[in-house]
């Protein structure tokens, strides 16, 4: 079999959220990996309760319309849950290290996001694995909403392709 | 009254939590303005639920003492949400652009938390303000467990510093 050097290439759009391989694969520099999410009120209420997060731009509608978004924003931070999630589901034991993150537009309740981190520098020390991605989600496949890196040290650069939950 | 420069300063650790100044006061550079916090095993399971987020080393000891750690970490990410929650408690409506992260040591359940947002540049556009900060968090008051940068768009300058509530 050959290495599937873009697991979920941004050129094959369709591949992205229905890939079913389940052999095991080995993360190298170039892999895209993804997971999709559209995020609840209930996800906005529970992650407000959770980081004690009261923004009003979150949860009332007048608020955000009033500085000129659509409706209650999705929170940043939320949306970019979607990178550790991504990486720590590939690779449960991942310990992360760094995240740099640049709001670019806003995510509204119901938005479809697709979270993505791409592997472009891997490097063992000790039996594990110091891992360097881009990361990205996208709204609706194509307009970019965050964009940054990640760090994170991984204890095994094998994964298994999961299968998309909430797409 | 004379501005306050560092609301919250470095160098004065006692006057961090028991701020109980409620004039207005005007953003500048310099300023610091920080909230504490002891994240829960609730939080953490929380925090997993709304992020699907199943990294064992948030949930499972033996995971989390297996790969060097003491027990089970608090999410980076939601140790991390205390940067925004500070600036929008202080500006509500605050729009974030950007923030990076570096996660020095791990944080766990119980651990006391302190987060700081120092405003290091603000520029006016529009009636709004582009602020950029120095963000970090200190476990137990001293020890530096994130830092990083942030920046928002707060709709003014003015605030009144609170009275932590979960210290």
């Amino acid at each position: 079999m050959f290495p599937i050097r873009s697991l979920i290439s941004s050129k094959t759009p369709s591949l992205r959220q229905f890939s079913s391989a389940t052999t095991p694969q080995v993360l190298r520099p170039g892999d895209i990996l993804g997971q999709s999410r559209r995020f609840t009120e209930e996800d906005v209420i529970q992650y407000s309760k959770v980081s004690h997060d009261s923004n009003p731009l979150h949860t009332d509608p007048v608020a955000a319309r009033d500085v000129g978004f659509e409706g209650p924003l999705v929170h940043g931070m939320l949306v970019a849950s979607l990178f550790p999630r991504i990486i720590s589901s590939h690779f449960p034991g991942a310990v992360y290290v760094s995240q740099s993150l640049n709001f670019k537009f806003p995510v509204y309740i119901g938005d479809h996001i697709t979270g993505e981190v791409e592997a472009t520098h891997l490097r063992e020390n000790k039996n594990r694995y110091l891992a360097k991605f881009k990361t990205r989600c996208l709204k609706n496949g194509e307009l970019l909403v965050i964009e940054g890196e990640a760090t994170a040290i991984l204890p095994t650069l094998t994964f298994e392709q999961e299968q998309c939950k909430d797409c």
